[in-house]
């Protein structure tokens, strides 16, 4: 939902550039129509590129209008920020991203936090010079740090919701309600939520909702101690939970799950049979480890995608907006069976 | 092996600057130790901090010199450009370049092109003008292309040698000669290479010894046509493998043999138990997947920091040099057993 305010943003000024959004909404087409219309016509229908090019023409828009910092080339530069390029969720993401930023002339400009908070803030000021706009992705840093590096360039948040912020997150809440009734479903009555790092937004929604769904069905939930979102940090965790077993456990991600799964095996503890397991992103490892795994499912491409067209309204005058959150849904595989008794 | 020039570079002019490179030789330390001593001086100890402090006073060396092109916050920025961010491979090869960037206070952006060869021309040309030095990992445009872009800006080519630019690359002889030796051992008498992107360097070369090795053993060999070197590039192979099976298969990396060992159990064909398969990378994957990889590990370690090294001692004023090579070794796990007889 775009807010009221996405075309008010700077239209009180009297010489507001003419963007891609006013051709659309004229021309009655998508915003990516009429990109597409000036970068891949041959994806356009003539009858459609004419009429597009008419509005166009008539409201005095050109293509090369996109950028107001683009580089001799004629394009521009947004850099993303994520937290582990070795997450596939991140890189999934990011592509998703890159997708809709080259339908806009720009350029992606990738750099990886891994985890750390001082070279986060650190990466904005050093990149906030060479680009257009800035795409945090799960960021870690304190609001009000986000919103100081928002006063830098135009800004977006990914996965996180920060007040007075661009920002485009996650509904895990349907994800969550699905993953426990089925868990309940198989006769499971306690659960362990493996926590991401501390200063991950989305891990504390995940579970607050996996606590609230557990409560409303009378189920046992206990949460870890914050881990690294990273395969080694589920695989160290086994120990710790054999000490305190539960029927379930739900990892903050796939990697995780599945570094839990390795651990636990050997261990002497199989996934399904001993416990079922189910992680957060539904990436290409949940699809071939061993077993596959059971996971919450988000579109990434949906996430990417809507966080790259945030920040293009930015860039063309739009002010604050909050866009749609993007729904989760339960992927059921072979990491989840039938509780024993007692679980 | 670095060449004589290296410390020749631009010794001849009058006002050259002073390098760590320059302190290093005089105090009799590695640049690492000198980089250390100015920004990690925690992980030195005293007394070599104090000496390389006064060989650096003595020179007039300070710690700020590093870079000539650096933010308004003293960093430089390096951009590293590589073909697929979905690959752990390229990740792996990124976190060492970040990590010996980070030492020399260099911001690492990250470029991912996507196999597109136009792509990574476009990108050259975008990031060159905000960044002191490119680092190109396992590019795919012409070796003339690459020597153009190398006269925008130091530039080091990782994972593909290229007259008259500075590269690393990877020695796969050993490697592919113990994966060729051990299926030999195994029984298998017939073998197919599953090829990567035709504009792969390293693909080619890593076929010339597997073919080489085969050769000498009297086993057949094929290669195949050229296939995207995704999860989905193996998978989609398995038909056209089971047209005309061997005895095993080398795959150009990890996430190609996993995506073939998936499609080829849902064709009713057992890995090891039909058909051994070997990858290369020893990615993350190749430990969790179902079986275990057996594969072809190269220490993206020592690629990517000494990647890093030659940029900076590109930026620091020396000349082109080539680096050592980087040894690969095969690592054994399950997709590998005792051959059917005829195979």
């Amino acid at each position: 939902m775009k807010t009221e305010a996405d075309s008010g943003g700077d239209s009180s000024k009297g010489n507001r550039r003419i963007t891609i959004y006013d051709v659309a909404r004229q021309a009655g087409v998508s915003p990516s129509t009429v990109s597409r219309t000036f970068s891949r016509p041959d994806r356009v229908s003539i009858s459609t590129a004419r009429m597009v090019q008419k509005v166009a023409d008539s409201l005095g828009y050109h293509s090369d209008m996109v950028d107001s910092r683009s580089d001799s080339q004629g394009r521009g530069l947004v850099a993303v920020i994520v937290p582990d390029l070795g997450n596939q969720f991140f890189t999934g993401v990011i592509r998703n991203i890159q997708d809709e930023c080259e339908r806009f002339h720009f350029e992606t400009l990738i750099l990886d936090t891994r985890e750390s908070i001082t070279r986060e803030r650190r990466i904005v000021d050093a990149v906030a010079p060479v680009v257009s706009g800035i795409i945090l992705v799960s960021p870690r840093m304190p609001d009000a740090m986000i919103r100081k590096c928002a006063q830098l360039r135009p800004l977006v948040s990914v996965n996180r919701d920060v007040r007075g912020v661009s920002s485009i997150s996650i509904d895990s809440s349907k994800g969550a309600c699905q993953a426990v009734d089925y868990l309940h479903s198989l006769g499971c009555r306690s659960l362990t939520y493996l926590d991401g790092p501390a200063a991950s937004w989305s891990s504390g929604i995940r579970w607050r909702h996996i606590l609230d769904e557990c409560d409303a069905r009378g189920m046992s939930v206990k949460r870890s101690l914050p881990c690294a979102p990273t395969f080694y940090g589920g695989y160290s965790f086994a120990e710790k939970y054999l000490a305190n077993p539960t029927g379930a456990v739900i990892a903050h991600n796939d990697l995780m799950a599945i570094g839990l799964i390795v651990a636990l095996r050997r261990l002497g503890c199989q996934c399904p049979r001993d416990v079922s397991v189910i992680g957060f992103d539904n990436d290409i490892m949940s699809m071939v480890s061993s077993p596959p795994l059971t996971t919450i499912h988000m579109s990434l491409s949906a996430l990417g995608r809507g966080a790259a067209d945030l920040l293009m309204q930015r860039l063309s005058g739009a002010s604050l907006s909050v866009a749609p959150t993007v729904p989760a849904r339960l992927v059921i595989r072979q990491s989840t069976g039938k509780a024993a008794s007692g679980s």
